[in-house]
């Protein structure tokens, strides 16, 4: 096991409540952006963990999109927080599964002594780049950050196991394909507005993500040693109303998974540690719990945490 | 230390050759795309290594800018390659520090176990993205890629030491503001055209980088235990024509260094492993050496990693 304990945790959330139907999302409101949104959540979760920025040797932004090409939206992040001293930053990027491959990798950073107190921060936007043409993504997402301070710990805490997998061959199913080297937007062309907007092949993902979970959660199972039906609680990915179906597919019952995919929609790699977040706060989960982060991801990648509490 | 040896390295260089006086560079030629670019140096490091795609255990990319805002370039990679087995991807980011940066990172993983062979490629296409009215950074880039297969081993190899540190306050020194969700591509106005393009306040990004570097080198000595004149050789990332003078403040003798600004100019994340596999490939450093991978990246970051081929 990677020993580490949470010592804070914080989200934000954009301001502007949207309905569709029964669906409730949340998108930027008047005064709010990416950056501030990330602020939001970084503060409220050193204040809950009762340290100052100073006492972070670590920060990593974990998100499919950051804020500008160059630098590293982690030394953004510094910048704007204003650290008195220099703290390492790096930009971790799975797209919706950043966040689980954040915490998995620096797990071992922890365990091995290199970093004792480490941010690790979500923020997206995806409001900022839907595409209105395409109703099933359109009415999808929303805006949010979440940030944890982790540590280093003696306690019986941390990552108990944790597995990743990309399928290529899925790569194209979920994209933005403009705004990089790509498709450079100083290329702009308003014909082509489609490839700088959220893209998403809403069959053939949930397709191909059906096909390849449910072998992906027999090996985690077989690896990991953990039976799905052991852990306390499973905090998925909040991919889309599907969710509920995959669940069924992976006989986890529906009072030992989260799903809030009608009240918070899909917020790209925000979803796991809002979530996560949020049954802490509300006592779904709790110190001693070994629950599963589960994640799926433009890519495709699926990755799975086991985290005992 | 983090045990790990190379078993294999490959380059691509962008095929047209472009003159500034003294100064040599390489931009992408008639049919290079930072794609092709990338697997043309991950082919090359495969077969010198010996190894087949579905030998490989992780894929990252690490680089300052990837091909598209979703999904990662590491999973885009992987579709490009053609595995037929599902292998792990992620970006690490810390701009032109993130090849020192994911090495850095993941020699953790190889060391618990967690990866045997990973492949950590970097590829950049700067020419895409030059401003012709700002001289300085306009002649100074070169568009590559590099890649290396590393492995976990049992021989006295590895990462010996290394340390990372960011000040947030020269974030804005060098940078490209267009593209993400700061400056959307979507919204690109051509009066703006400057910010979606390569931007590096020269005078000052280089001042501030002096201000820090002695002190991080200093701290990196005193950390890492081994004084900077005791490195067989020392592979910076190659930022500028002010190198060597960066270097005489560092009291690193000319022969001890590596620079090429005048060959091949700033590869942003590239530099320092090109550098690397050219320093292998033409006996400039040899098994049994200790060398320093010394690097400075927007952000401002600077990266050390202290590696016993």
């Amino acid at each position: 096991m990677n020993k580490l304990e949470i010592l804070g945790h914080g989200t934000s959330l954009g301001q502007r409540m949207i309905r569709f139907g029964e669906q409730r999302r949340f998108w930027l409101g008047e005064g709010q952006d990416h950056k501030n949104l990330t602020i939001d959540a970084i503060t409220i979760a050193l204040n809950r963990a009762g340290l100052s920025l100073d006492e972070i040797d670590l920060i990593v932004f974990a998100s499919a999109v950051g804020y500008q090409p160059i630098p590293s939206t982690s030394s953004l992040i510094s910048e704007m927080l204003g650290s008195s001293k220099p703290i390492p930053c790096m930009d971790i990027n799975t797209s919706c599964t950043s966040f689980i491959t954040a915490l998995d990798t620096i797990s071992y950073l922890i365990e091995a002594g290199r970093y004792a107190k480490v941010l690790i921060v979500s923020a997206e936007v995806p409001s900022q780049g839907l595409n209105k043409d395409q109703k099933e993504s359109y009415e999808l997402f929303s805006d949010a950050a979440a940030a944890f301070i982790i540590s280093k710990t003696d306690k019986n805490k941390g990552v108990m196991f944790a597995k990743e997998n990309t399928w290529g061959e899925g790569a194209h199913h979920t994209e933005i394909r403009g705004g990089l080297s790509n498709l450079q937007g100083q290329h702009f062309d308003p014909s082509r507005l489609q490839d700088y907007l959220f893209d998403m092949k809403g069959r053939e993902a949930l397709r191909f993500t059906i096909s390849k979970v449910s072998l992906f959660c027999k090996d985690y199972v077989a690896e990991g040693g953990i039976p799905l039906e052991s852990f306390d609680k499973v905090i998925p990915h909040q991919a889309s109303k599907a969710l509920s179906f995959i669940m069924k597919r992976l006989n986890i019952p529906q009072d030992k998974y989260i799903d809030n995919v009608a009240d918070y929609g899909n917020m790209v790699a925000v979803s796991v540690p809002y979530m996560l977040s949020q049954a802490l706060d509300n006592s779904l989960v709790k110190e001693g719990d070994c629950i599963l982060l589960l994640g799926t991801a433009a890519g495709l990648t699926i990755n799975g945490l086991s985290l005992l509490l």
